[in-house]
């Protein structure tokens, strides 16, 4: 990506560091102040096109941007903590929070493998928290998480999909609300409809479905519907996904459909 | 609690709103700008007595302090909902955020139940999201939720105990990390080794175990230990406890302990 540095850090005795930041869903109102304090005191941010792009204008003031493939998170994690054992001040870009599916787990990886870099011991990554997917909806929708819930990642990328099977049907039978992250890609394009199976499977066909497309962004488009009206074709890598346990209700109140899992739970 | 009024409400006409605002752990620094907002513009804030006091000093001009015991929430719930329908501005207050065992659900059972005021029905609850203890004691250790993780609450005073065993069965045979709310109270003494006792019965006595006591707090204080070394003993009310799964890591690179959960979950 392109790049213009705003200041050189060619002196290796300069103090570097090195956070990984959650924006959020993107919007401004809903990045920490702590978020925009280390993005603002950078020299470099490092992540991937789609994140960069959603680092609010106000805080961007010619820092060196080095933007990467999706996929390429550990080469993302070495090449930051090289960029700040050499002195510069370097703001790891997550949407969300980023230790939940995203960027920290890649960067504590990197330091402590079996290549790792002397120097880069030393660090001390600062993990910077943001609203989560799975928080952003359900604040947009009402209060589905409001009992037990869990979340899983449906990419079988770097885990086996039998893992998947088996947590989605763990997770169903323990009755949580379940928060699906990353449904479905162009390269996993089955494996929505698998999941969706196991769902059906053990939940009743009236259970409240959410799907949130861009939420909290201008583009922000989400359904409440029931397991059995959902429309699959509709998510995208960019969709989280909410499943209600036993519980979760859907409500019509003044012309607002609203979802929320109640405190309580009934002896049965 | 005490009270002092900056503003009357007696015009019925005014247009009262009711948002239920997440604090996050308290730190303004973790406090989103949304949340400021709210808080500021609000004419009443609503909640329990120790959440109302973590609102920073700066947001604070004179609102009416509506102050509650914490076992209290649905008559709060509802007398935030009769405020905001006389044409009050309610910030309804919760640490973490709103939605993760907090008051939303409160709102929305108390807006929808068979007792519902009909001038309720109109009121749109907006929910501010907010950094949940889970992710702020994840971000102060490194990245224990990197992969799939659930949270449960062990209070059984709105579920019974038998449900919250099955949960955490499932929820360890699923190889899930786990974050533990409201692990122990006065009246709850016994359930938090109970819990133990099943956790230990799925997992290697070397699994990382956090107790993260007022986190982001300055009275923070955090223990990341093993499983067959947990002192249950420092456990209160106001800890989270994170539970690694079979793939957690405790790392002491440069003198700092960390916990982190790889991406990368092994074929088995």
């Amino acid at each position: 990506m392109t790049s213009s540095a705003s200041e050189s850090s060619d002196d290796p005795t300069a103090a570097g560091w090195i956070a990984v930041v959650g924006l959020g869903p993107g919007r401004p109102e809903w990045l920490v102040p702590e978020a925009a304090t280390y993005l603002a005191e950078a020299t470099d941010f490092v992540g991937y096109h789609t994140y960069l792009a959603m680092v609010p204008a106000a805080l961007r003031h010619g820092q060196v941007v080095h933007g990467s493939d999706n996929r390429e998170e550990i080469d993302r994690a070495r090449f930051a903590l090289q960029l700040a054992s050499e002195g510069r001040r370097v703001a790891v870009i997550s949407s969300g929070d980023p230790g939940v599916f995203a960027m920290a787990s890649a960067l504590f990886e990197a330091q402590t493998d079996d290549q790792v870099q002397p120097q880069w011991a030393a660090l001390d990554i600062i993990v910077v928290p943001g609203i989560t997917a799975a928080l952003a909806t359900a604040a947009r929708v009402g209060a589905p998480l409001g009992h037990d819930w869990c979340t899983i990642s449906l990419s079988d990328n770097l885990k086996p999909w039998s893992i998947i099977e088996k947590r989605l049907g763990h997770a169903l039978a323990a009755d949580f609300v379940l928060a699906l992250y990353n449904p479905v890609s162009r390269r996993r394009p089955t494996q929505l409809a698998a999941a969706f199976e196991i769902i059906r499977a053990h939940r009743d066909l009236s259970t409240p479905i959410v799907l949130g497309r861009d939420v909290a962004r201008p583009d922000e488009h989400i359904e409440i519907v029931e397991l059995g009206g959902v429309d699959l074709g509709r998510c995208d890598m960019r969709t989280v996904i909410l499943v209600g346990s036993s519980t979760t209700r859907i409500d019509d109140l003044g012309g607002r459909r609203r979802v929320f899992t109640p405190r309580t739970y009934p002896l049965t």
